[in-house]
């Protein structure tokens, strides 16, 4: 018997962008269900968003803590089992942390936390806690950036050499955060974003994706960040040389004042003996190269792909899957682990295949050597943790 | 208070592709709960699909027959409220009219029935109950389809003049159906499909597109309709020229046998003043072509759409959507209609924008004139009803 | 040491489009010096022409029937050996007939003549004379096409079931001709085109480059073709369904009213292996799908394509090659033919593989059926020339 | 009446790729006639290839000193006027160098020497002599790049902000110099190459272009600059970190091991109020993007593009032109030059708009200062000459 996991929702309001996405995402193949919330720091937004959302009023709370508190002591049978966190960065570390140790299981928008110092204390309690806590960094969720992966792991390019990754957006290319535009107001404030902008909001993703996909760390960052918009608190756009554990090299570009751009986060991977290529606006395919042969076009969906894409994809080639999917594959990855740790057969966390708190630690530690190398004279600076 | 419609299935095993369609899209805005299903003609079936889905074992049923009857015993804020028929066509009629007549609203995937006389029936049966019926041409809920038919009524490309619509797959390029494969087998057995194959389950696809977009009507039918892999009981192959009726002419191209083809449905509308283009392998995108201006490619999510448009999207431009949320997207239409009903203030049918009984008698008289036009020696068929 | 062919044109003023063209492609491999021209009716537009061009004026003459006649009393080392003919089409027949008969080798413009008749006559004096004529069906000298047709012929893709090729343009879309584009002016003038507009114009383009690649011939035609912006003399757009002589099924496309299109001659073919698709607007890439493995995007100027692609490229891959380059292909190849004429070691046209005499017979009927077919009232008109 | 200039050549064999690209581009529009070359460094080689080209024997030379000898004591009407130089980089400064001080105007490949120095001194050279030296930054001369120029130069995308740069290539992904390869060979070679290996051959096209199109000046240089490939004696892989002087950032990427990678030029240059992008696989596009309207993609050969694009642009929209045409317009421009030079009426030499000498000392302090980065350790080093 499948077993749908009951979830309470923490931030999300209706006109939240990305609670919305969690919702949906979470949704999609019907292994959650949501039963509660404390959607908004106001509880009229909170009442309001749980009408919305058909939920019952009794379970729609003002505060994380309140939610946390009362559903702990719901029948074991009606009460949440784990906790969606979709507030800005500023509201990560408390309800993750509470959460976590009133024996729920989270999953948890990127970036893990405000600071890197909270990021690591999230870590500490997930451990000893041994609660799973799980990070929607979208883009490993995509059946073709799994296809990348596999060939990766088994070796289809050799050697890796080179790694491109971008993610060029443009939606702040003027001063939007003045217009009274939410989204851009809180990714735009350092009080609420934390000391990244782009580099947070978007350079994270790209970082993680080449790591993801590369099986690689990155080392060595020599940073250019910038503010490019006038008057504005975070940087806006960055870029950085890299070097990878192995001796690979590489490029990543994250920008939000590239004009026209929308969010087409794209990744190149060379090895010795060929190189992949997947794009956002064309997530369904992936691009293989090789030294000598005609370029391929592998298609989600198909017959040929690697298990691991395959369980990652629900329709057969041709029928465009997209974001939303995306997204669900993490949360379908963490309710797999979660039943799991449920039976009592918890599995080591990589089999699972979701971002978890080790990749937030790195993500937070990402931007902060990616500012002190930018502050930097010196052209390396190593990326420890 | 939103309110969350109980719909009960008619078809869709695990291993169905188009009933788990159904269900991921019912579920990925939240509008629908799955309550209730009869799955499959064979019990076991039916009860370990049930299973799978997380459903109370009391509410799966073993044939739809006892579904909509023991359904309609329970009380009213239990019982299921919309049926969703996601058999094969053999088996469309009877479960919908049983549905209708008793009170339960329908939606159901296409072509409508397996034969016009069943289509015209069914029609028959909504005017009379009143009830409502919608038909999930799935290409329709696209977005950027939308914004191409907000385009046209709105006089953008002025007069219509040629269309072109071609469905190209190439999945049945060799005797599948003899190889075990499910979704072969009843696709190219008369006794299950129906008097068309590619032009049933493609075709209509591609005329309703058109028709669609357009606001035309198709008019006259030239048709040249095959049957390429030898052996095979229906048409795998079909291309007509096409007459509408306000004189503009157009292509249609529907074939299962275009090797190494996916599912990339193309439909390119021209008027005097420019035309649009819409591919399936890029649904987020619609090209616009003027006759002395830059090519435009309009993207979905951006702010420059129209409210049609908008109102079919979920994410910002350069999140892409695929093919469930256009599913859903008709889904989401029919319950609206569903919920104005239920509170007495249905509109017209139109209104809601979803393709319903009368779009599901043009696709069945589309197949029969197909067949029709390819016996006959004359040029062109009238496409009458 | 290479032979230098001296050529003479006929037609190719400065304004004209096609005649340019002619002079770039034979001169851009150093195979052909222009040495004399009548380029037009207008002595003084010959003249200029000329001038603009750097011509000895005394080799600037004021009829084509000047040009042969005085050339031909030239020192043989001196005189023009082949004669390029790039006048509208009511002008092709006269100074062929009169080149090839006083000994001169011609390459010339499509369609082959102004009716079927003049085409029939001029296979016949090829015949008798044993002079070269080459066509310049441009699309079939593109390096992807060549390797489309070598992938046919080595029976890469198993017997060829279906071929769609289209030609869509926009261009005429309004009444040009009204307003005094010349180009426009002559292509809707039957005096001057024929009988046909668009089918001439392109749409025999599109019939030749499926012939070609595929290797087979049309055997029925079914067409549709309409005059689509008031008062045109000509028709402008044109589809047609098609039978090939080996049981193949195609759809044929050729309009001038598709607003915003620019020139996109597309092709594609399948076969029970796998299919081919060409694009103009790609022309480097060739698409190769298969039943179960990944598209395959062959690139010009690699190592791994055919002897006859890589004979028909100039640069390697990655270096963009046009339609000039497309179009020098047939004159390099009319080249080796008649370099091998003066030494007496003219093997087989087909060896060299360029559009010949009885493709342009072939062309002109193929419009003749066209409009045969479009008049009659019955489905299917054979394809005899 | 049109000038045809007399070219002499210097280097350039039939087996080199770029001479034969020289000869076709100076053909191609009808402006240069090859009267004599210096071909090779071996008499029978040079011998061969006037040969092959038709040459009279008399004219080819056994070295280029001999050819700017014996030229200049011809008759004026028949010595040559130009010379082309198209041998590795070694091979460039002393040919120019004579050929200048002898009185011919000299077109010549990239970079413009074998050093900085080299280059200083060609320099000096010209101011001297006052005659014209044109450098085939081929890249520079496709229309479409012209347009992006053109568009910049009118402020349409506001202050510039962000540039990247990309040319990746992967053919140099083994050793391929050990192999026998002539085109690995030299390039890889410091004593035939120079200082610099990708960033020489490769990332020079990508500094001149970014520097060309923006209107901009590096300033700034953070490199990271490898030799991957074992055993390889120049680099083959760089990235750099960039600022303008106009305070724009902006990257750099240029690769020779990039597995798979054909010679994908990829430039994308962000303002205030949109971003334009081109690359070189799609040459005949310009991707254009605002920050609120529908991306626009602007054509070669159509009407609405500005005077300087449509003056490099021989054909109607969707008929492509490629590296050929670019490389012809180069040498159109050059040509314009030279015959007002003749007249006594040269202009400013940014009138004529091909890259000169003053871009050739650029491009050899671009690989002087990209390994002076890469040595240094501090992050950035100014781009001084």
């Amino acid at each position: 018997m499948k077993k749908i996991l009951r979830m309470g929702m923490v931030g999300g309001t209706m006109e939240a962008f990305i609670g919305e996405v969690h919702r949906k995402s979470a949704a999609l193949d019907g292994n959650f269900a949501l039963v509660c919330g404390a959607f908004s720091s106001k509880p009229e937004k909170s009442k309001e968003t749980g009408k919305a959302l058909g939920l019952s009023p009794d379970r729609v709370y003002n505060t994380f803590a309140e939610m946390i508190e009362t559903e702990s002591t719901l029948p074991e049978d009606q009460r949440m089992e784990v906790v969606s966190i979709v507030t800005p960065n500023h509201v990560h570390f408390e309800p993750a942390k509470m959460a976590l140790e009133n024996g729920f299981h989270v999953i948890i928008d990127k970036p893990l936390a405000f600071s890197l110092e909270e990021a690591k204390e999230l870590k500490r309690v997930v451990e000893q806690t041994g609660n799973i806590l799980a990070l929607t960094h979208t883009y490993t969720g995509y059946p073709m950036i799994k296809e990348a992966k596999h060939m990766i792991v088994t070796g289809k390019l050799g050697k890796i050499r080179k790694i491109y990754v971008e993610y060029p957006q443009g939606w702040l290319s003027t001063a939007l955060e003045k217009e009274g535009n939410k989204q851009a107001s809180w990714r735009t404030d350092p009080n609420r974003s934390g000391a990244g902008g782009a580099i947070g909001d978007i350079g994270t993703h790209a970082a993680n994706l080449a790591e993801y996909v590369s099986g690689l760390k990155i080392s060595l960052i020599c940073a250019d960040v910038d503010t490019v918009v006038e008057g504005r608190k975070l940087d806006d756009d960055a870029a950085a040389l890299l070097k990878f554990d192995n001796g690979a090299s590489g490029v990543l570009m994250a920008t939000q004042i590239a004009a026209g751009e929308e969010n087409d986060l794209k990744l190149r991977v060379y090895g010795e003996l060929g190189g992949v290529e997947w794009t956002h606006s064309q997530p369904n395919s992936l691009i293989y190269k090789t030294l000598d042969k005609p370029v391929q076009i592998l298609r989600a969906g198909t017959g040929y792909l690697s298990e691991l894409a395959r369980k990652n994809t629900r329709l057969p080639a041709g029928h465009p899957e997209g974001y939303i999917e995306a997204f669900a594959n993490i949360y379908n990855c963490f309710h797999k682990a979660v039943c799991d740790a449920h039976k009592g057969e918890l599995k080591p966390l990589k089999v699972y295949d979701f971002p978890d708190v080790y990749d937030g630690v790195r993500g937070m530690a990402f931007v902060k050597k990616m500012l002190e190398s930018n502050r930097s004279t010196d052209k390396w600076t190593e990326f420890t943790i």
